[in-house]
């Protein structure tokens, strides 16, 4: 019952290569079974090329592994605690795209410059604070998603799909996998313009707050008028 | 009869896409039939590989939907608006193309710094003003294009073909969808080297008068000494 | 007689294209047959896609069109004073590459700050001065060869194949028109180095002249040790 | 016996071709056999299209040729001594990728600004001082290497796989040849990364000594606990 997922977490992974955010094993997507419990993640270390459904790697939210042969991804424990900690969330997403990165080595949150990211991420998209030596030296993983989840105390993480680990990279999150790598391009398409914008005007201001409602609004929640509302259902 | 609009609006779209401009369904293209009065217009938020000539939308001028069954792109009224204003344009293109949109969002026209940029604009690209609370709140897709109109107000829009909507991205206009695609791929490349001439010498002056007339003129109006033109009549 | 230089300037302006220095129809490409004292070059505003040997256009050196049916690159009288004025080059191309537009552009010439640049270009690669008025109203792409041929007055045009025409874009080239577009596609992977080099130096130093000798006349000269010196013969 | 070897350097020039840090020659990759005691490499201005296993040099660690018609990569005396002096070194590679390149000329080390960098660098990728006169005129490959060795005297080159020999260009290395070409591939993501870093925060700092430890010992030594250790054996 969970092949379905797995084909969507395996299509997932090869789309962030696709995209070109990723290059070698870097980076990695789950996906959520919430009415199970179970978390599909892609196996470490292994190739795009070579990754196929079976070797996906199914986990408990408590992490244990219940099928698959493979080690899975050494992120694994900051997927879980996004899980356990964001409720509604149905894929986790981790790359290096190097943009993103960039902002992320900065130690530097994206302000909303423009529409193009206030249609995806309401206002800035935070960055954490590093970690401490004891959480980097015991349960490194896991404090990792602490972290980011310490980050949105005041911020809905619905409505800002992503975050930079500072000195490490983004990760983004939606309502399933394939969601969460569309953030991921966006993501990265926005760390771009914006790092452009900034070199352009160093005192770029962030859109107006009504632009930003007008955008994500326009795109999100009850009163969304994008798309093809009727052919959805 | 608007079959060949349409695929042309088609082909246009696609084109963009082509041209990196564009990922996922971001960008729309529109084309106008003058004698018949009617706007053909890209559907809102349909993936690029799944467009077809046939699901396109056909408007009227006052935006009235005379042919087809999917939602119009959501920046139809822009689109609209600009065609009533600037009564030559037979194409309309926005992008969120990441160097042009960089410029959008630091809110500075472009300045013309070589002859790439005099062959095809007139001068600066100029970049509105951000739209009021109200604009926004009201009739956003209309007012962005307003905002725009009244930037041209001292602006000649047949010699300068596209412009910087603040805080979003964007617009070009050409004689149909195809020409005004060329626009904004040149734009693109335009702001891509403006951004790199200022880095290299924030001091960097636009060219003279005359190299602009020389350069823009050679392209443009009566004189015109560039291409085939015995070949196109 | 000239079938073979048509298909090596064809070829030429083809590879332009390839190596992603031109988009649309910017951009042009020359060769020179010295012995007979025809210049083969590419009609003006044929797209690359259409472009065949025998729409190439042949001229001789003062500018008479011997055989072709469409007009020259609208480029044609700076490629023809450059053959007039630098008696052992055999081939001419123009582009708006982006990284080198942007330092002509910037009007400032790229110092050789390593040996990718010493292994080409025997130091800096210069910037004309920008043309006076009566230069661009009368004559204006014979002036600008003029003005780089003003540069290059104690320069030595073999030793550095290239130049930045401000306010405009490169000009290269080279012992035929192949050698010539090598030249342009390595002053673009230069112009980009460079500029990410102030970038991170801001008093970046050219490299010493012991390492330019050194890199220039391992390659350049009669004791070039680079290659397959037997091989080639 | 050496067959493997070709094979595997032919395959290793190639990948630095497919991964877009050569263009036209540049670039060159060997491989020893530490057991025999030969250095395979490729041949001198060959274009990689036209690369064959047959066509690589085969030489003693002292620069004797036993095999191959053409001549060796005029690098070679730099390949040599890196062999000699990092004894445990299987695979050296030399690019002028353009983002490492660009920090080669700034002559500036690459900071350890995130986990992208730690997970392959253990600390700074340091850059070389430049070689002085005499060094340049005599011997100036052999030079080359020594400069490189002389950087890492209080370094370990396992720990740091990777060099920018001042305003020249990167060389790295690895247990064989396209071990050491995964280096360079990561290198020149790693100084994209980084020069964006500090364009968007000047006063950007290294990672945590805790973070780099955890990165780095992640991947490498007996503590490893990345990617599938029991499918290796």
């Amino acid at each position: 019952m969970l092949e379905s997922l797995k084909e969507q977490v395996l299509e997932a992974n090869l789309e962030l290569n696709r995209r070109n955010l990723v290059i070698y094993t870097w980076g990695n997507v789950s996906g959520i079974d919430r009415e199970k419990g179970f978390v599909v993640i892609k196996p470490s270390g292994v190739p795009y090329e070579e990754l196929r459904a079976d070797a996906m790697v199914v986990l408990t939210l408590d992490g244990r592994i219940v099928e698959g042969t493979l080690n899975p991804s050494s992120d694994t424990p900051t997927h879980l605690e996004l899980y356990r900690s964001f409720p509604t969330i149905g894929g986790v997403v981790h790359t290096h795209s190097p943009y993103a990165t960039s902002w992320a080595q900065a130690r530097v949150g994206i302000p909303c410059y423009g529409t193009t990211h206030a249609d995806y991420f309401y206002g800035t998209i935070p960055c954490t604070r590093p970690l401490s030596r004891t959480e980097i030296e015991s349960e490194y993983e896991l404090n990792t998603a602490k972290v980011i989840v310490e980050r949105f105390q005041d911020l809905n993480y619905q409505f800002v799909p992503g975050v930079l680990a500072a000195g490490h990279g983004p990760f983004t999150w939606g309502k399933n996998a394939l969601d969460a790598v569309h953030n991921s391009v966006v993501l990265e398409e926005i760390a771009k313009m914006s790092l452009h914008t900034l070199q352009l005007n160093p005192a770029a201001e962030p859109v107006s707050q009504y632009l930003l409602d007008k955008h994500f609004l326009r795109k999100h929640g009850p009163n969304a008028y994008y798309g093809q509302k009727t052919a959805e259902k």
